[in-house]
């Protein structure tokens, strides 16, 4: 058994109250002694993902952030519509941590031989309640990083790494040999095409901004549709008709884009019809859902026969579905390419502290390319052990 | 070999001009001499489903009707609005048969065993062209009907049953145990009723008008929900947590309803959720839009976690996942109650001159609850042979 390096320790907490206002604050927190088989990690880097903001902020209106507290005890207000209450009655008046996945070095392990084979070594978890200066997990939950790795090239080895992998297992698994994905300049999106690149798969990128075709186009991505364009329906069919696409995941959810992708993907398959199908082409298109930029209604016209679906797609349902041997597999692909195919960039590196700061929270809640913040729980803290 | 009854018959012809001119007429075809295995029917009764009208007036804009030719040979046209060509590219000046199924009596038989055994019965058949006053079909395609049933009693004897049993088949492969209905009072829709409670599956119909609940109420449905009130999300609520329901059958497709429908399952599974769940309820929930009697387009509030889906849903992919010993299985059990749980009834009987005038149209096109027409193709006709 390993001595604890202190008492208590920093954790970044969420709180929703009865009366709709959401607090965002810093509590203490006893550092946990780790069981037999388990590790306790100094947390040093954990990102903010898209699914992070909607544990952190949820639903909250950010135009309603109000800040007091202290500069090393901040406490961020917002208010919480109140129809978007009745979603969150289970966690009413309980403060939660936050934050999905992170790394950090091990600095007291357990009496397990694998507990004690990971003190001193840098590894990931995807454990939630990563926004701590410190973190006790089993070990066979921790991802050693391959030599030489910092906390930070290994804080995103799983959420946005396993996504991508599960996107093209999905693709794969239902029949399909080409997709479509939206918002494709995210992080996530470069990983993907980075990925189609590898494997040979066919990828049409959406995306909203010129700057945002040419980062993909840099990249080597062969089909890039631009919304902001007025020909964005015409290229979507013609790059949807190149590539054979028939299933899309979409991180926007709302507007009119999935509806638009499959009217798409069924004009495509019309172009080789050879006779009158009253019910259109009767092959099978798809529109995964994974996240939800626009907050806005979804809304389409039924113009793509009567194949088609469109839902919801989440990660972890995905993995529980393909199994732990399947599972493995895409995490030893995350492990092996970590500095290469799944390499994340970040805009900034924040304390618990600056996380909760006005200047900082205006960038991460926006979630637009390229603007990725990493947490460091223990970011100007003297390293102990 | 029988001798035929007649050289030319007439059929229902529906032709798209290139110019975006529907035209509906009644043609003079060759009746055909019925192969060995083959047997010819004189059609007597064939129902006007909106799987047909689909066909026969593809988008049409109905205030455009316009009619000429003569009483015995009308004329119909009408304007087809431009955005709905593309979709209508396969069928331009290709004049088409109509009408999916019917019943008559077998007046001319092949030469085989099988054929032969048809002679003189009353048999129906999916097969397309049933608009017509003879129609050739395999004989291993014809159900003989119950003795003692007329081709009235039989006509219907496939879409509407085949439907029903499907949805309910669909509920039980995807593990679903309750479900949920639209446009309800449909003939369609009470045949599921009746099959419910015969199976003794819980049942949510959902209804637009007052008149329709009673119907239902009267056959003895238990949970009807009328979209005209304004209570209507709470009771769709209530009968849902009552039944259980997670899969619904959508036949509106246009407008909020199928994400009303989620909204109320996923607020159903929240009420016994122990613990905040940040991606909703884990239950998956369907919606199958099987039909688009709402051709307003489809919008919805993604206020249902990330466990969902939408898609079209049609019988005849249905039956050929199902495999053939399954879809037998479902045909058998149609005819054992084709006067019972599967009985349609009619508001008007018509000819197919009678099926082209301008107040059959009227009443017909508007697919209301109990106004189901009968093409009758040899009304009026003496019966040969």
């Amino acid at each position: 058994m390993s001595t604890l390096p202190q008492r208590t320790a920093l954790q970044l907490r969420t709180l929703v109250r009865r009366s709709g206002e959401l607090e965002l604050s810093i509590a203490s927190v006893p550092v946990p002694e780790p069981a037999p088989h388990e590790v306790l990690l100094r947390v040093e880097a954990a990102p903010i993902n898209p699914s992070d903001l909607g544990l952190l902020f949820p639903r909250a209106d950010l135009t309603t952030l109000a800040f007091s507290g202290t500069a090393e005890r901040p406490v961020v207000t917002a208010r919480i519509p109140q129809d978007a209450m009745a979603a969150l009655a289970a966690r009413v008046d309980v403060s939660m941590p936050a934050g999905n996945e992170g790394a950090g070095v091990v600095v007291a392990a357990g009496s397990s031989g694998a507990a004690q084979a990971l003190l001193g070594r840098t590894v990931a978890v995807l454990g939630g309640a990563m926004y701590s200066q410190y973190r006790c997990v089993a070990a066979d939950q921790a991802l050693r990083l391959p030599e030489g790795a910092t906390p930070a090239d290994g804080a995103s080895s799983f959420v946005n790494p396993l996504t991508v992998l599960g996107m093209v297992e999905t693709m794969r698994r239902e029949g399909h040999t080409a997709l479509v994905h939206t918002a494709a300049a995210s992080n996530l999106g470069q990983m993907l095409q980075r990925i189609c690149l590898k494997d040979g798969i066919g990828l049409v990128n959406v995306v909203r901004k010129p700057a945002q075709e040419e980062l993909l186009r840099a990249m080597g991505a062969a089909h890039v549709c631009s919304t902001a364009s007025p020909n964005f329906v015409h290229d979507l069919t013609e790059a949807i008709a190149a590539t054979g696409a028939t299933i899309a995941f979409d991180a926007t959810g709302g507007g009119k884009l999935a509806g638009q992708i499959l009217g798409a993907m069924e004009a495509a398959l019309n172009r080789s019809a050879k006779e009158y199908r009253r019910y259109g082409s009767p092959t099978h298109k798809q529109v995964y859902v994974y996240s939800g930029l626009d907050p806005s209604p979804t809304e389409f016209v039924r113009n793509f026969g009567m194949a088609w679906g469109i839902g919801g797609w989440l990660l972890f349902p995905f993995l529980q579905k393909i199994g732990p041997a399947a599972a493995q597999a895409l995490k030893q692909r995350v492990a092996a390419e970590l500095k290469t195919t799944f390499a994340t960039h970040y805009l900034r590196e924040v304390s618990l502290a600056e996380a909760l700061q006005a200047d900082a929270i205006a960038v991460y809640a926006k979630m637009a390319t390229g603007e990725k913040f990493l947490v460091n729980p223990n970011r100007g803290v003297a390293a102990a052990g």
